[in-house]
């Protein structure tokens, strides 16, 4: 496109100052100023300061369903796209928005790649106090997060799960527009949020996805409104890119499953595995999996009934030997520990994800800084979840640390976060509502 | 302030991203942390990108009083702030928002400096259609805008009026960010205008200070609400830093005077200073020149006398030949010239001001880009004004430019923005309102 600006040169292009201006004034933005933008943005010719004001009034005035879609292909195109069309098993995956205790990908990959589907599921590193799984992953000796794409497809065709660091060459425009929304606060809204995932999932060349939308004080969405609208988008434009996309809405006001760290969340994936493991983790994970091989078109088979005949460890085992790992490798323990008690009799009413996960990071299972390491023996165990009778004195929660001048900080972000009453609390629903 | 982020690491000062949130989400900085963001801004330690997210933020959710207070604050201590206080003379200065048309300061300061007050003009160049004050005397042969700040002060105390450059050491933060703002849509934000303003002309040291706040097509602000608005908040802050400060609302519907562009202007000024000139340019120097000679104390004398009396063109003749100019040199002339005509009789009912400042523009007579030159002759001078009688055929418009090849486009933005009737228009008051 070629037009004039006000002084009557003719200008190639568009001008990114007028784009800000539109959408800052509550206008929409055509597609083709959207792949513009982004595109200029990935080639350097929109600078990081007109982004991160475009990123604001996006944050004020929302962008609409065309203008998302026309922003998440834009997205997309600036990288590679994957293609996994070439394998005899159908491909989907699963994406969370983040919790505290998060570690459904350990046990819900390999379970769905035992029941013939295969989960290319391309991960992250945790920031703050959410996790990551390929740091959870790193605490087992030996496996690397790293593949090449060679080294991924012979993964999924064969053992039907990879979990890995996704490479630099999906939605570069992505990697580079969330840095900046990092320290421009404006990462909390919801089209930039939903095109951020979407683009990474759509490029890495999935069949299918589900998403596991999290709600609640430990999560990135914290009421079921936004938490709604942010599963609304991303499933419409996964359906918009022919990628059958459906969301559960799940809470997370307390921790996922009785583990929040990096080894201890192994160890209770593995319980999990071995057809144990907390009641919560283990609904969840089948839930999951039942989304997922229903968009896979598999419906002949039970993911329950394989966590019990042990044929998810099986996949587990090999997906882990296949990326280095040592499954029988003992894992770390922590140097330190710490353990909070009860101070009373009757019933746990609250323990908040928000907290835990704090004094979990601040114990060293997260990084403050994307550059920082991580502790793989750091982490929290719960010894009771919210409606669980417990007696004076009993242990609730164990700190897990390599360096103990973290604790006193830790418990500091446990204190008045937890509490004990005389009646049991009203239980909630872990799935509180489905999208698709 | 050392205060701890979440990891629990101790952090000097504050963080630019919580403050962009804290305004983002409708909150109020404290003063100390205006403070820190300008102060890092200018010091380079806020990014471009993070003070852009900030000043969108600022343009969705503004700032209230000690907020805008404490920012214009921070702006003038980034900088050195002059001193005129062992001057014998007081010192007063006026500031328009920008019109077309507007030479005002041409006439007024000498007249100012004629009634015993000193004119520290320190002025800025054109950028767009409301021509700069610099540009426009530029057009006279050998005048220099670049003062030593001795000079710019034997100026003030031997001639009483300086109109030179401003020196790049006033409120450097405020060049900075207006620079980033022009590139990142956040331009319109009256506080952010407001203390762009301010924070230059407390700095420039002028003892009291009349602000011309112009409203209409040709003007920023479109409407009286904002201007008022805008006007308000500038005499606050003059107020508050000590600098007695008054405003005055005039209309910008249509050109002030007869001639918009650089030498143009200046012969309509030069006109006034003889004791001639078109009514509106007369009625507006002399109020304005009222409004400062009140604020600085000088109550003995009426400026309409001075005009007449020619003490003001004596005090002009002084300011010009002090920075270098020939005040008796021909002016430029133009290369070319074309002339639109009336078709059909009647009365003119609308010329409108921002097609005419634009026309002049694309004839060269503005820049588009900082860097660009300026044409000394290139403007547009006006055969009748709305309100008087026309005949079919006379000249209503003519053009000059030293480049033929600019005519077309800038007759096509003269193009549907006049008007001919049967009968005469309502007259406005050019003088709308006075906030002090």
């Amino acid at each position: 496109m070629a037009n004039q600006n006000d002084a009557g040169q003719t200008v190639r292009g568009f001008d990114a100052q007028e784009l800000i201006k539109i959408k800052r004034d509550g206008g929409v933005l055509a597609p083709d100023a959207i792949d513009w933008l982004i595109g200029g943005y990935a080639r350097g010719e929109v600078a990081d300061e007109q982004m991160s004001a475009m990123a604001m009034a996006v944050f004020f005035r929302g962008l609409d369903d065309a203008e998302l879609s026309a922003w998440t292909t834009a997205m997309i195109n600036t990288g590679e796209r994957m293609d996994f069309s070439g394998l005899s098993r159908p491909t989907v995956d699963k994406h969370s928005t983040g919790g505290v205790g998060d570690k459904i990908t350990l046990p819900l990959a390999p379970l769905v790649a035992a029941c013939g589907a295969a989960v290319p599921q391309l991960s992250g590193r945790g920031l703050g106090h959410t996790g990551g799984t390929l740091d959870k992953l790193e605490a087992i000796a030996g496996w690397r997060a790293e593949l090449s794409n060679a080294e991924m497809l012979a993964g999924l065709e064969e053992v039907g799960a990879v979990v890995c660091a996704a490479g630099s060459g999906l939605a570069p425009a992505d990697r580079r527009l969330y840095a900046l929304r990092d320290v421009t606060g404006t990462v909390e809204s919801i089209p930039l949020i939903a095109s951020s995932i979407m683009s990474k999932k759509i490029a890495e060349g999935t069949g299918a996805l589900v998403l596991d939308v999290k709600v609640g004080s430990g999560a990135f969405m914290r009421d079921i409104d936004s938490a709604t609208r942010l599963a609304r988008a991303m499933v419409a434009l996964g359906r918009d890119a022919g990628v059958p996309t459906s969301a559960l809405l799940t809470r997370m006001d307390t921790p996922l499953g009785l583990a929040a760290g990096n080894a201890v969340e192994v160890a209770e994936a593995v319980e999990v595995l071995a057809g144990g493991g907390p009641a919560d983790v283990v609904d969840l994970t089948v839930a999951l999996a039942r989304e997922m091989l229903a968009a896979a078109g598999i419906s002949d088979v039970d993911p329950a009934d394989l966590l019990n005949s042990g044929r998810a460890m099986d996949v587990w085992r090999k997906m882990i030997m296949v990326q280095g790992g040592d499954p029988d490798a003992p894992l770390p323990q922590p140097r330190d520990t710490e353990t909070v008690r009860a101070d009373r009799d009757g019933y746990l009413t609250e323990l908040d994800a928000l907290a835990v996960g704090v004094a979990a990071w601040r114990l060293g299972a997260g990084r403050a800084r994307k550059e920082d390491p991580v502790q793989a023996a750091a982490g929290i165990l719960l010894h009771a979840k919210p409606g669980d009778q417990v007696t004076a004195g009993q242990p609730l929660i164990t700190l897990h640390t390599d360096d103990p001048a973290r604790i006193p900080r830790a418990l500091q972000a446990l204190d008045g976060h937890w509490q004990i009453a005389d009646t049991a609390p009203a239980r909630s629903p872990l799935i509180i509502d489905r999208i698709a």
